[in-house]
């Protein structure tokens, strides 16, 4: 392979370093109005009345709108299993944020004038922000459907847990607390809508054009066909743009005024959209004093805050994920989304992963230091096999994960969970299914003059896609990489794609690529084929022409000839569904990351320095080393910052921290001081060339591993993030008081 | 068929008579300038210098642009044989009207005003107008490599003329006349261009959106997936829009402003851009006495204007469209296509047709009065048979021609070339080969709500085309009209089209569309054959559903089960490539209109009023009958247009008649009192359900039919068009003076 595996550079580097790539921010539609949204300053109200006039009544207020104006239309939305959010509040507000009222006018000032104007009559209501809060006897309810404010419930039964603890040798019982997490995506939320004879067309900062189109198409009644979504430049996304989040209300406010209109929001309106479910978890292990697991019991609970989004899914989710990679006999976990009246959770970079991690490998630790075992030689005792059931039915593991951590421990140079000098040496893994789902389709464009157009749905957010696509085409085609083009995505004319998210883009819609690259390619044999007058297998196709004894022919000349010397086009279709995958009920992949740390401890001040971090991920292929480098160690320093800093607080019901100068992000200075990702690549991905998806399980393991390094130094486990100083100090001085 | 050959209503109507249509000169591009054109006011001069300092001074004046910037790209455009044509005037200007300065402004008035500040120093040079006064001795020469102003020639020979003419029993000789016209599409040209990191994007008002974007590709020298064409609705085009006229020019004005600029003309300035060839048609025809022809001689004369543009292809087609339907055993043809000092001609309606058809058939009628036989005896005598060929070698004709004469006799109530009460009758035929070029892809994409999307480089012109094909895909999937929608034009998405024209779209891309739709069919009915589990041949589409065994599923239900619930997409593609015809250089179809007129002369005035006029034509399956009807009576007004009234009228080298008040076209009080359009469905096209292109037949007998009507009426034999009445007083005057 002459493009595949190489560091093609990226093919949208430019635009964005030069600073000129467009982002929906930067995109200006004719006639186009400014809009902004009016928030709930409660968490838990009844909306008595809304006083508009005075801002409908300002010049260059185009449109005012409340909840009660939702009609002619369905005003509820639902991602997951719960049609539960409204576009904005109706006649209540369930969380401090929520919009209660959205205004369009010609400019932002004067939007925001309008907004000052609107007076809203509130009725308090008592909140509950968190998991314990909502539960308790008597809390407030949110949703009357919703007995006891749970959103949903799931629960996974294995074996005989009440035996496998009977045959433990000891039992570890902990609770482990993952705060709220914010995406900070570079770019917030932004969209543009406009609806016409057309239909609706929304512009947007999104990873999931066509889930839009859906969503707003049910939402709005009109066929698929009628609503136009485009992508332009996105600047991050993390599974906070997965699914309508502004876009639905952008576009009924566009419907009032009669004009398009765009709304921006910044980072604490971003704050107030989504977020990463906080967890806490309660886990109970039983083993045998030679390491062996028996049971395993784990109760998690996930605050989904005000709707329920994508909340049943992550919930169901966490099932298999607190489970870790081990060999368990006899498993009972049940999973609860709760809601609260707080900003809505929903994906978020390996959806329910870094929280059961957080508890299960921090807990493997536990058990490690009870028997006074290495906890790598803990792991391998329990750890599954390359093609063991990872769920208690089928599934079975697609990695090796011996050989995986066995890399680790080389590049760790391990030698026990402490260094010579008082460090501490943690590992975890993250092992997942990303359910990656099976749809997408896409063309392959060869045009008259050789060059190559490849349309596909798959939003280019920063991980490279753009890059990557091109590179199959280019490899499938043989054609040099910058002949292809990969075209902006605008739904009217881009072929489905399922998300982008799950970690499925190289894999799935590699896949679709790869298939409708070499349907493109059969037609340029065929083609060559008919003008060379040989067999297809004498055909050779190479940087741009086809030949065969001897005689060369360009693709553009030949596709000339075809179409009668008038131009012409060649189109490659490819289709990644169901078949894809071996049965329905089995995931394409299992997500490997394995993060190993070592770590110090500043007792003096709590503070912890990262000295070494080895991550290694199970690639099967990697189809572009450095970005796929570039992905794993972006997910671990996104890692870093729920592990150190990130935490969403909420105080009397509103978030405090709601600026980059209160939520802290790590940062270059945060760089581990020696930092190495290591690709496996086994080939063993149902994606293109061997390939499997990689983006997210760099980001599990790093909690616990830093935690677990914190443990064996200083003998302090923490069992709640983010291990601030402070927090280390306290439990330290904790540890010397005791 | 349930769809195909019904009265569906056009598709985009609504749009069109609401008024909420948006055309090139409705679209507002972001930091879009207005640009403007200076024109030369001298048909022929060097330029000895263009001051434009003050203009480019002017507050709101981003760029001005002269020839002599025209460099870092090539300048010079040409569809024909010849690459003759500056995007502007660079050192001198070849006629009045060509452009020398082009500004961009902030808006249009001081656009204007940076005009008016423009100086421009001519040197003036002896200018040819007529094809005369290009031919003579001396002349001056236009293009240093087009000796005598000829900028093509070509001839058609077949057996011994001389030895034909020997055979005859009589002769007859005359000379032709066909004015200069106008093809008045209610839209004039108007461009948009922008040029950025993607490259080069044009919004235009053109039938080639593919041809332009190859066109300005070459010009600028980028790949063609690097210059994107966006074809907004299009007020009319009649070949005006074929292939770039403005729009590189648009793009060397934006690249120069560095921002995007529109410029959008006005009648007069259309008229200074492109227009029909005007012809003399030398005719010596040799005939027995009982009809039958001999021996064909003729010369035809093109005035094809400053630039070649497609006057070398028209000048080819003329060889073959003198003869007439006719068997000849002897022809002599040869064809000139001269370089005036005026606009450049180029492709209209049925190119080299009237012209051609003007002449033969009138002296068909002078031949019929010499041998006192019935005009339609005459044809029959000599009329080819359908499957005799019609050139020279090959190219059988396609088509019953007596059936459509006797159908329009019958129509006519044909008795005789003289009314009772003193009219004449007259008939002619329109037998061409259009040329249609055989390149056109196609998608059809059927969606996971079950709605269709078509991609089509088809260009609405008005013509109806969105309505055919969307007739298509709704017969060939099985769906209702109403759930395909086709998407506007964008060449960086739309699969290639060769143009829209040459009575090409139903035939050429309607084969695209059907193998396109067939193969999205095919795939429906696989799905349902794996849903049903039932052999393929057991499945039933219809109604946007599949059924088999009493059971049913819809399209969208199918779709999302066979990407395993997660949406989805089918695309098919279809190809109308070389294939489509039977050899390389046999047309695709011929294309025969019928024209029948009984007209009455007042001699008092010479006015002329048609009492009837009877059309018909070979369509081989109407797809939307009245859309054909309205084809084809739009082709017969057309014709009335220029049989009536219309001539661009040059004087001193400027056109004199540049404005709507003086160029008169037709309007409603000119439609013939009665009107019949008759179609020939003999299912004998290439096309889909054996349709054949019919947009073109109409315009090209009205004018030999009239003047052969009032010739019998009056006996006055008028060669000159256009039949004025002052032209037919003055003919009338010399028959009772002589």
């Amino acid at each position: 392979m002459k493009i595949i595996g190489t560091a093609a550079p990226r093919v949208d580097g430019v635009e964005k370093v030069t600073g000129r790539a467009k982002y929906t921010g930067d995109m200006i539609v004719p006639g186009m109005l400014e809009g902004k949204f009016l928030r709930s300053p409660y968490a838990h109200a009844r909306i008595v009345n809304i006083e508009t006039s005075a801002a409908q009544a300002m010049p260059g207020v185009v449109a005012v709108l409340i909840g009660k104006d939702l009609t002619g239309f369905d005003p509820y939305i639902g991602r997951g299993k719960r049609k539960d959010r409204p576009l904005m509040a109706i006649d209540r507000v369930v969380y401090a944020g929520e919009p209660v009222a959205a205004v369009a006018a010609v400019d932002n000032r004067t939007a925001q004038a309008a907004l000052d104007a609107i007076i809203v009559e509130y009725e308090e209501r008592p909140a509950v922000i968190s998991i314990a809060e909502a539960l308790a006897d008597g809390a407030p309810q949110l949703h009357s459907f919703a007995q006891k404010n749970i959103c949903f419930q799931d629960e996974l039964i294995k074996g005989d847990v009440q035996a496998g603890f009977a045959a433990a040798d000891d039992i570890v019982e902990d609770t482990f607390e993952f705060p709220m997490v914010y995406h900070y995506s570079m770019e917030p939320h932004t969209s543009i809508a406009k609806e016409d004879d057309q239909g609706i067309t929304v512009w947007s900062s999104n990873s999931h054009p066509f889930g839009v189109r859906k969503e707003i198409a049910e939402i709005f009644d009109l066929p698929l066909s009628r609503v136009r979504v485009l992508i332009p430049f996105v600047g991050g996304a993390y599974g906070s743009k997965s699914g309508s989040k502004i876009e639905p209300l952008v576009v009924a406010l566009a419907r009032r005024a009669g004009r398009p209109v765009r709304v921006r929001t910044g980072v604490a309106e971003a704050m107030m959209t989504v977020r990463r479910h906080s967890a806490i978890c309660k886990v109970k292990t039983g083993f045998k004093k030679d390491g062996t697991l028996t049971a395993k019991e784990a109760e998690v609970f996930l605050n989904t805050g005000a709707f329920a989004e994508t909340g049943p899914i992550v919930t169901g989710r966490t099932l298999t994920r607190i489970l870790g990679p081990y060999r368990i006999p006899n498993i009972k976990v049940t999973s609860y989304c709760i809601y609260t009246n707080t900003v809505s959770a929903a994906s978020f970079r390996s959806i329910g992963g870094p929280q059961t991690a957080w508890a299960t490998e921090s807990q493997m630790d536990i058990i490690a230091a009870k028997l006074g075992m290495d906890p790598l030689a803990l792991r391998r005792k329990n750890l599954l096999r390359k093609g063991e059931e990872l769920k208690p039915k089928g599934n079975p593991l697609d990695a090796d994960l011996f050989k995986g951590l066995d890399e680790v421990a080389k590049a760790m140079e391990w030698d026990g969970p402490t260094t010579h000098d008082g460090g501490g040496r943690g590992v975890a893994f993250g092992v997942t299914d990303p359910g990656a789902p099976l749809a997408s389709t896409s063309t392959v464009h060869v045009l008259a003059d050789g060059s190559v157009v490849l349309l596909t749905g798959t939003v280019e957010l920063g991980q490279g896609s753009k890059t990557v696509m091109s590179q199959i085409v280019a490899e499938e085609l043989s054609v040099p990489l910058q002949r292809v083009t990969v075209r902006a995505i605008d739904t009217d004319f881009t072929p489905f794609d399922r998300s982008t998210g799950s970690s499925r883009s190289t894999t799935v819609m590699g896949k679709a690529v790869l298939l409708a690259a070499r349907d493109a390619r059969r037609q340029l044999v065929e083609l060559a084929a008919e003008h060379f007058e040989a067999p297809p297998d004498a055909i050779t196709l190479n940087n741009g022409g086809a030949s065969a004894g001897g005689k060369e022919i360009t693709y553009g000349e030949m596709i000339h000839r075809h179409f009668a010397m008038q131009g012409g086009e060649l189109i490659g279709t490819g289709y990644a569904h169901s078949g894809m995958a071996p049965t329905p009920s089995n995931p394409l992949f299992w997500e490997i990351g394995i993060g190993a740390v070592e770590a110090r401890v500043d007792r003096e001040t709590g503070e912890i320095s990262v000295e070494k971090y080895i991550s290694a991920a199970d690639v099967g292929k990697a189809l572009n080393p450095p970005q796929c480098e570039g992905q794993d160690e972006g997910a671990v320093m996104m890692g870093i910052g729920h592990t150190f800093y990130e935490s969403v607080v909420y105080e009397g019901g509103q978030i405090v921290n709601d600026s980059m100068l209160e939520y802290q992000v790590p940062n270059f200075k945060d760089l581990p001081a020696r930092f190495e990702a290591i690709l496996i690549e086994d080939g063993n991905g149902p994606g293109p060339y061997g390939a499997k998806g990689m983006g997210e399980g760099g980001i599990i393991p790093v909690a616990p591993a830093v935690a677990n390094a914190v443990a064996w130094s200083t003998g302090a486990r923490i069992k709640e993030l983010p291990l601030t100083p402070e927090r280390v100090w306290s439990a330290l001085r904790k540890i010397h008081q005791g």
